[in-house]
C-alpha cells in the first residue's frame, strides 16, 4: 500500500482498532470483565474510523476535500468492506483483502477453511498432507502411556513436557494452528509476518513430510523437522512452546472476545476432505467455552443481520481480493457481485499478499491484482471529482 | 398506510421504539440515570427493527421471501430513511414522511423552522402572525408587576397562577409550542393528533387574531380565545395547564434524552423573519441544560458523521415527502437527490399528512403524493422480484 499511496499521491493512515495495541479504553483494566469489554464491537470500531477520518480532514491542511479509500486485510478487510457499506459518505470505496465476510452462519460450508489448508499441503509436495493426516493417530498412540508422552515431549523438543490428555489436546491444537498459519503465510519470498520464514515455506516443510507410512516414531521425528522450519528458521529457538504460534502480538485477547460475541466463524473438519482429525462445529460447546472465558455468549446471527450476509448487491465500490492459497478465501467474495462490487483472485497468493510491499519474487498474478486494484481506485477517485463538479 | 397496505396486499407492522410506550428495557428504572439510558440511541433502535424484521420473516408463514418497506413520519421518518441507508439488505426502500434529516449541525439555517410556523399563521388570516408577534411584549409589560401577573393568570385561565419571571418564561415557551403544534397539525379536516382540533385549525385560531394594535389587555384576551381553539375544542377544559401542550403521551422523556445526546437540532428566531421573540441558538447553554437534566452532554456532529448529512447520494430507494405547511419541512429533503432518492412536496400538507388515513377533505396534492409514493413502492417491489429471478 505504500507503493500505491505513492502512485495516487495519497496519504496513508494506519488506524489502530480499539482494544488492540495501545488503544486500550480502560488501560490495563480493558479486558477485566464484560463491563469493560462492552465497547469492543466492530460497529464501534467503524464509528471510530468515521470520527477519525472526519477529524483528519478537518485538521490536516489540504485534506478537507480529498477522497478517502478504506483498505484492510483479514479482519481489517472485513472492516474496510463494512465501512464502505455503512459509511459510503466517508469513503469512496474499499479494498477488502482476504476478508472472509461470509465465514458466518451457514453462508459457506464450515469445512472450507481446513480444506484449503489441506490443498496447500497437497500442493507443497507428494504425500505431504497424507503425512500430516497420519500424524494424529501416531500422536494418539504415543499418548497412551507415560513413557510415550515423555518420548513425544523429547522428540518434539517441547519446552514443557506433556503429562496428561489435556496437554495432548493442546499439542494437537497447536500443531493444527501451525499448519494453518503456514497456509496463511505461504508467501513466495522470505519474510517475517507471523514468524520469520523462508520463501514458499510449505514447500520447505513438505520436504520433511514425504512418507506417511514410516513408523510412528520416524513420522513424528519428521514432523519435528517440519515444525523447525516454522518455529526455528532463525536457528535461535532452544525448545518449542506449544502455548504460542506467532512471534508478534496480534492482540489475541481482543479477538478472542470478539470471536465470542459478534464474530462467530464456524469451522469443522471431517478428516477426509482435509488432513485433520474430524471435528464437527458445535455452537453449544463453543458458547459454553465463551461463557467460561468471558461470561458472554455468542450471537451467531448478528453479523449477518448487521452487514447483510450475501445480500450486499446494493452497495458499490468494493474490491474483494483473495489469494487462492489462503484458507480464508473460502469465506471471502471470490466472484463479482456487480460492476462495482468486484472480486479479484490471486492464484499464487496467500493471506493478503496483495497488500504487502512490492518484491522481486512477486508472482505475476499478484502484480496484475495490484494494478487492477489501482485501476478501480482511480475510477472511484475520478467519479468522486466528477460528482463534486456536478454539485457546483 | 392502512389504505396502501390494502393496495399492495402487504402486512403492516408498527414497531415500538425502545424507551417509548411499553418498550422500557429496565421497566420504571429506564429513565433513572445515564447508565440505564445508555441503550437509547437511534442506532440501537434501527438494530431492533433489523432483528424484528428477520424474526417476523422467520416466524410468519409466507413472510420469508417478501420484500419489506420501511415507513415512518417525523423522527420515525428519519429512522425509515436511515434504516434503508444502513440496512439496504433488509428493506427494499423507505418512505420518510416529514423527516427532518438535515435539521442538524449547520446543514440548514436554524431559523427555518420558526419561519415556516410564521408563514402558516400569515396564511391563516390577515394580521395573524403580527398579532402573535405583538403578544410577547404585551406579556412582558404585564409581567412587570404582581397585579399584572395575576391579571395574566386569570385572563388566560391558567390552572396555576404565575408568580415570577421563570413562570413567565414557561408561559411564553408554552405559547410558542402551541403555535408550533398548530402549524404541525394544520390538517384540512377535524381530527385528534396532538389535541382534538377543527379542520384547518390555524384559520380558526386566526379569526381571533386579526388586530395587533389593540390594547395589551384586549390582545391577550384575543390570544386566550385563540388558545381555546387548541386546548378546549371539546369544551371540557376547566383551565389551561402550561406544563403540557399535547393530550397524548408521545414519550417526551425519551425524546428529551435523545435530543441531549444524538439528536441535536439547532433552532433560532430573530423576531423579524418570524413572529417569535429573538433567540439565538446557543449550544453551550443547551449543553448545560442537558447536563443538568440528564448528566450527559450532546455530540452535535455525530448524527452527520453516522448518517452522512447531505452526502447521501450513494443510497437508493428513499422517498422524502414533506408538507409545505410543516415547520419540519425546512430540515427535510425537498428536492430530488437522484432518480431513486426522490422528494415529494405537498403544498397543502402539514406534518406527514400523507401518512394519515384517506379522508374526503384530503387536498388533491396529498392524493397525488400518495399515489406517487405507491408508484415508487411498486417499482421497488418489481425490482426486488426481478433481482430474485436473476439470482435463480
Amino acid at each position: 500500500m505504500w507503493d500505491v499511496a505513492d502512485q495516487l499521491k495519497a496519504m496513508l493512515v494506519f488506524a489502530e482498532h480499539r482494544y488492540y495495541g495501545e488503544s486500550l479504553p480502560f488501560g490495563n483494566k480493558s479486558f477485566r470483565d464484560s463491563r469493560h469489554l462492552n465497547f469492543l464491537t466492530s460497529e464501534q470500531a467503524l464509528a471510530d474510523f468515521a470520527v477519525l477520518i472526519k477529524h483528519l480532514k478537518k485538521t490536516i491542511p489540504g485534506a478537507k476535500n480529498q477522497p478517502v479509500i478504506a483498505i484492510g486485510g483479514s479482519y481489517g478487510g472485513m472492516l474496510a468492506a463494512w465501512f464502505r457499506m455503512k459509511y459510503p459518505h466517508i469513503v469512496v470505496g474499499a479494498l477488502a483483502a482476504s476478508a472472509p465476510i461470509w465465514h458466518f452462519g451457514n453462508l459457506v460450508p464450515c469445512g472450507v477453511f481446513m480444506e484449503t489448508v489441506t490443498k496447500d499441503f497437497k500442493r507443497g509436495g507428494p504425500n505431504c498432507s497424507e503425512t500430516i493426516r497420519s500424524s494424529w493417530d501416531a500422536i494418539n498412540r504415543f499418548s497412551r502411556t507415560g513413557a510415550g508422552l515423555r518420548w513425544l515431549s523429547e522428540a518434539l523438543d517441547l519446552c514443557t513436557a506433556l503429562t496428561n490428555a489435556q496437554d495432548v489436546q493442546r499439542l494437537k491444537a497447536w500443531l493444527s494452528e501451525t499448519w494453518i498459519n503456514l497456509a496463511m503465510v505461504d508467501y513466495p519470498y522470505e519474510c517475517d509476518f507471523l514468524q520469520p520464514l523462508p520463501a514458499w515455506p510449505i514447500k520447505v516443510v513438505c520436504q520433511y513430510l514425504k512418507n506417511p507410512s514410516v513408523s510412528d516414531a520416524q513420522l513424528l521425528q519428521n514432523i519435528f523437522q517440519a515444525l523447525n522450519v516454522y518455529y526455528n528458521y532463525s536457528g535461535q529457538a532452544s525448545c518449542l512452546n506449544i502455548s504460542e504460534t506467532t512471534t508478534s502480538n496480534l492482540g489475541t485477547q481482543g479477538w478472542s472476545y470478539q470471536a465470542c460475541t459478534e464474530m462467530i466463524m464456524p469451522f469443522c473438519t471431517n478428516g477426509i476432505d482435509d488432513m485433520f482429525e474430524p471435528h464437527a462445529w458445535n455452537l453449544r460447546e463453543f458458547s459454553d467455552d465463551c461463557f467460561k472465558q468471558w461470561s458472554v455468549r455468542p450471537r451467531p446471527a448478528w453479523i449477518i443481520t448487521m452487514y447483510g450476509g450475501k445480500n450486499i448487491s446494493s452497495h458499490t465500490n468494493i474490491i474483494f481480493s483473495n489469494g487462492e492459497l489462503d484458507p480464508w478465501s473460502g469465506g471471502g467474495v471470490t466472484k463479482d457481485i456487480t460492476d462495482t462490487l468486484v472480486a479479484i483472485t490471486i492464484p499464487d497468493g496467500a493471506h493478503h499478499l496483495d497488500l504487502r510491499a512490492r518484491n522481486a519474487f512477486d508472482p505475476t498474478t499478484v502484480l496484475l491484482a495490484r494494478s487492477l486494484e489501482v485501476k478501480h481506485m482511480k475510477q472511484w477517485i475520478r467519479n468522486f471529482y466528477a460528482s463534486l463538479r456536478k454539485k457546483h
